[in-house]
């Protein structure tokens, strides 16, 4: 079966595993700090200055996350922080942006992300996801968490959209 | 000779070179942090959900280490900071929880975790272990510390045991 | 066609995914660090100390970035921060030392780095850039982001135009 | 030629390269964090608890060197900060302690360890030095910097010696 990438309109995405390699740096008041990669953040950028819908689901709670995002154009409300319940989070994202949940990309990489990945239009993990995440997902990147898989899939999406584009005078504006 | 993955009731492990890779990040105060994996929190928050004791033995001092910990469940009393005597924190720790040593995981990755390599039911070692400490363990993992070995054998021992099944309405209660 | 090393006479680099693996950690107030490499960091002294412009156009805001590039011996006005038009900022670099586009080196690794891949004497990246900066750049280094691509391209110029001699006196002196 | 292990009574090292990967954390305000191997420090403080001479020669500056190495044992005056002539530091080090420089392991990666590596007894760079430090140095080991080169070696020496003994009641004692 092959995946058809034009039908997405929005992605998603969790962060730890995914956004990023999985480590989480402690410091002494049990705050957690997570490492972002360069290119995973243009592709946001690309996404949001397209006027995709971007959304974040993670059962982190750092507000570096939400700091971490807005600057690359995601909207606050769409940045769920603490999701206990990803499902009923991915619902609420598709219910405000008038999307059905199969125009949706997800990107997800345990446990946690199954429901959502086997939900959404496409789900992606990255290669050093869970077995079952694995299992659940449409595609298996062979990049590993915070190195490119989600730029690679949303690359891949607005290419085949012909929104790949990059417009310096825009990227002045908006960022 | 096989290992009797089921009849394993509690975890306990060594923090630097198995649940990091090694790395210990200095501030200019003395200060040191460590970068933790999301999916070993995962299953730590699993193995906590499901009753399992989990305790930790670490030479290392830091508060960031108790902070980061308590939040995937394990209480503060199954910490030992500073350790520097490990047979006797985990002979402490057995006998708080009513365990026999052989009923008890250890993950280990150097010359002080020989003797609880050694002494627990099942020792466990990553990939990258000290070859002291590789000759003292029961298994040696494929995979380097800090790169979900913890994961790999408390997954495997809740999966035998029949207790690696997720709880949406368990974990929103509990995290 | 082969480069023409000795005809380079200054040095241009991008920062993430160049300087750096791509990596950014974002602090609780949403302020970003990057991780850079002692080498490349050596290779920024080497020409400094023989009198090569040396300058940095990067997306990045963080006064870290200035920071860390004072102290290698890099003019502040040579750190171009905040760069959304590249081709701009490169242009204002070589008029400024009045160099020719094509005596100047240029490290880049992602799309906005195109323009000016192209425009440089020789375009450099690194083995993990983005497909589009792979096909502006002259030379792709074996090595990604972040593990020596800078030196191994500054050092090779200094080499083969007779600068790469280390000078302890001038060393003490300068840094 | 084999190398005399059993001679060498002291161990000096560089750090950024050696000790660690070569990464740098750059804050905003211009200070500069490493990040250290836990295996490595073990070996510093078995080398403290037997009684050889431990020292430090490095170009940076930060004092989370000097408190990172205190905690493994090594006194104050053996550390080095912002060396610029390694040399000088080198002999000032075997001078303070008795020692011909043949009788000291010294472990460096760039151009600015060069002498050192040809003075040192023995002089071991990691497998990712420079190729300058790799032709200077006598051995090379099979790990890259920050990945277990120092202790490698200085087991090595204390193996071969008969110290590399693990002594509980002194290691509590001690650290």
């Amino acid at each position: 079966m092959s995946l058809d990438f034009k039908h997405i309109r929005a992605f998603t995405f969790d962060i730890d595993g995914v956004m990023t390699d999985g480590g989480i740096l402690a410091d002494l008041e049990g705050n957690l700090y997570r490492t972002f990669d360069a290119k995973d953040g243009f592709a946001v950028r690309m996404a949001c200055m397209k006027g995709y819908p971007v959304g974040v689901l993670t059962g982190g709670r750092s507000q570096s996350i939400r700091n971490r995002f807005r600057t690359n154009g995601i909207a606050p409300e769409d940045i769920y922080l603490g999701s206990r319940d990803k499902m009923a989070d991915f619902a609420d994202f598709c219910r405000r942006h008038g999307l059905s949940p199969d125009e949706v990309m997800y990107f997800g990489d345990d446990v946690p992300d199954i429901g959502v990945l086997l939900a959404a239009g496409i789900g992606v993990c990255p290669s050093d996801a869970a077995e079952e995440a694995r299992q659940a997902a449409d595609v298996i990147s062979s990049r590993p968490g915070g190195k490119g898989v989600v730029r690679e899939y949303m690359e891949k999406v607005m290419k085949e959209r012909g929104d790949w584009e990059f417009d310096v005078a825009l990227y002045k504006k908006m960022f």
